[in-house]
């Protein structure tokens, strides 16, 4: 088990211009800059243990995620990580419930996503003192101890903590060839959102589909939602390339009204989409179920996830049947020990519907690909076991990280290096820091600020 | 119309030290500090006009949401006041949907409480120079302009724009009876919550409530959830003084499960509660929805809303019949344009059941009561203009603010002051700025911080 006392916790406000080139722009987010609240721990340990967690952002508002981490700061220090990780739940609890602060969330929004960091933070070195990367961990772990991780509050109605050592139990056969012939062999498909961000013009959309293909990828998504015109132009644009046999998907980003959702995406049913995604606010599970009911018959599922807030969420849209597709996000939930419930979730009640709620989770941004890869391979070997799904793909930012993600005729290769993925170079976190990294220094001298 | 350029924005952690006796203690919130983000917006209008915005915290965290207003300062700054009112829809609309902050929320957690002070901060100003309270600015305001200041995105497959005009087309009947004969006559009647805080002891307990009963109370309300025997005596205690005749609510500030809800309840039954409040996560509307049901043969209903973070919420717990009383809260949502939806959209469904949804808003904290007490009026008069209604009261920290609330006969009485009764007394606010207020100083210094 993990040891090393936490001595010392910073966080970073970590960002980068990709505003600057349209990169990472849908119809509700229109100039993101891809940012990260970066947290670092110190320990005590003799072998100068450091636990790195990430939470992604979009630019303005890092610095607010960065004061809740502080927040958080008299949660971890002074702990021994072996404490922490050996009642994880506890520490889950008391990260998410503090009495005083669980009032500005609560397991939401600006304390959630800092809560991920801490918590990925405790994550990395644990994983890292055990020599595994954390996929390895997670899979090598007696149910027992994996699900004594999971905060059940709230979700006992439809998960308790026997059902789901249960799930795990029953998932080992056929584990070993999972690693071995599947996961180690081929890796994990994926799907690229590369191509077709809403401020790409149609030249860079058109040459970056081309490159894409010659990089073996067959499943392509684009964003939609602003103007109808310019999503049937586009559509039809990337249909031609691809091609009727490869797979598209559509992403709004919460453009839409319910009514205007269905009858937006049933003017684009011509292209046969796999899935809409996020077409209205991530918060209306009955909205979505309305949604899906309608665009069932024409063949279109809803995907959704990236936004939803907690588990309370995700236990709400399995249970109203308002998705199709399950998009996890590492940093949006509560961390491993909250995606955990929502993957075990997500199993429990695949047999309610023919689909069998596929989790495909949301990456892209800064980390999340490195982070997200470990959560899926251990949701494919140790709980699904089903090929039904597939990771998105962003193909910026990973020179940042340490071990960035290693990706293979258009699938995830399984993280060889022990931890979680985790940690930036400390060079990129020292030039793009807000405001007075080197690279920001430039740019906001040049705009005159 | 009101006008004046904002030429600065401060805000301000203001903080109570109510943790000390036990006040405003539940199941969840052991030991919290009644606090707030207070905004001022200064001005260039020649009156010197100010606008005051509160949101209301527990301590710790209050200087992550001075964080998140700083951060929505940009959208405020040098805009004039007349322009913002003018078009109050379109501003709502910026300060929630930033293109980078919204990432952080959306429309959720700290960004939404930091929006609702900003938002109040700008209502307060126009009902000041119009010389009016709150209520009565809207109580006036014709229909169409009032519900332009509403954003209806996300809601629209319940409640259109047209809709809502007709709604308050049609409440115009019996206005000015409804104004005249009973609010200024005999005012809103009122619930205490200041008796029985989980932290009060018996002999506390059966004094507070002692005197409330002397002071015409006829309504009380029992934190529960934290264990069943304290809850049981102290209900049975309660019950006792108060009689059968008198009302009793109980509120377990989100402590149960679903299944542990309905259990629980169940044995609290026989001390006839008119309503359960908060018996699960405020995000789970299908969980809130099979706890109404299970009780409803027990003639107990559920109550919900404090910690509901948006009209989406709303929406659905609306749309499930998840509950029967609805529980708004002024800094919570989106100021007054996002409450006023709630209370329309509750209007709205009334027909759908024989209990007709009452509004019965969430007060106390720091501010609720000056500021709730404005909607509730407006919807007693201009929309529900149904009398099964009541509010919440706390009796303290009122004496901290400019205009605070007048209680008569255990009812609000309409306030007369123009405004929204937002501002605090600037020696109140000098001496309680968290850490190097005075009080805070000598606190701190007496921990040895």
């Amino acid at each position: 088990m993990v040891h090393g006392r936490v001595s010392r916790l910073s966080v970073h406000d970590v960002r980068f211009p990709t505003s600057l080139g349209g990169h990472g722009s849908d119809a509700m987010h229109t100039d993101p800059d891809y940012s990260a609240a970066y947290v670092v721990l110190e320990t005590d340990a003799e072998d100068g243990l450091k636990g790195y967690g990430i939470t992604f952002t979009l630019g303005r508002g890092t610095e607010v995620v960065v004061c809740a981490v502080n927040a958080l700061a008299p949660h971890v220090l002074n702990k021994d990580l072996g404490d922490i990780v050996g009642d994880f739940r506890g520490f889950y609890r008391q990260l998410t419930s503090d009495g005083q602060l669980r009032w500005i969330g609560a397991e939401k929004g600006v304390v959630h996503l800092a809560a991920a960091a801490v918590l990925s933070a405790a994550w990395a070195p644990w994983a890292k003192q055990e020599g595994k990367p954390l996929w390895k961990l997670l899979v090598d772990m007696d149910p027992q101890t994996l699900v004594s991780c999971i905060d059940f509050r709230y979700i006992t109605d439809v998960l308790t903590e026997e059902e789901a050592c249960e799930i795990l139990r029953q998932s080992q056969v056929g584990k070993k060839e999972r690693v071995e012939e599947q996961m180690l062999a081929h890796g994990y498909p994926a799907y690229t959102m590369s191509c077709a961000w809403l401020g790409h013009p149609d030249a860079t959309l058109k040459q970056l589909c081309s490159e894409a293909l010659k990089d073996s990828w067959t499943r392509f998504k684009v964003k939609v939602g602003a103007n109808l015109q310019d999503d049937i132009r586009r559509c039809q644009l990337i249909k031609n390339m691809i091609g009727p046999e490869k797979t598209l998907m559509m992403d709004a980003n919460q453009r839409w009204d319910v009514p205007e959702a269905v009858e937006w995406v049933t003017k684009l049913a011509e292209f046969k989409p796999l899935w809409t995604e996020e077409p209205t606010s991530p918060d209306d599970i009955l909205g979505h179920a309305a949604v899906s009911k309608a665009l069932a018959p024409l063949g279109i599922g809803v995907a959704i996830g990236e936004q939803c807030h907690n588990r309370v969420i995700f236990k709400q849209l399995l249970e109203a049947k308002a998705l199709k597709f399950l998009q996890i996000d590492s940093c949006r939930l509560g961390s491993v020990n909250e995606n955990l419930s929502v993957l075990l979730m997500a199993k429990k009640f695949e047999i309610r519907v023919p689909w069998g709620f596929p989790v495909c989770p949301h990456l892209g941004g800064v980390g999340l690909c490195e982070l997200v890869q470990h959560l899926i391979m251990f949701d494919f070997i140790s709980v699904s076991a089903s090929q039904d799904r597939m990771c998105e793909y962003v193909d910026h930012l990973h020179e940042h990280f340490k071990h960035p993600v290693l990706i293979r005729e258009a699938s995830y290769m399984p993280p060889k290096d022990a931890g979680y993925s985790t940690e930036m170079k400390e060079d990129s976190v020292k030039r793009h820091r807000y405001p007075d990294g080197e690279v920001w220094k430039k740019l906001l001298t040049a705009q005159g600020n």
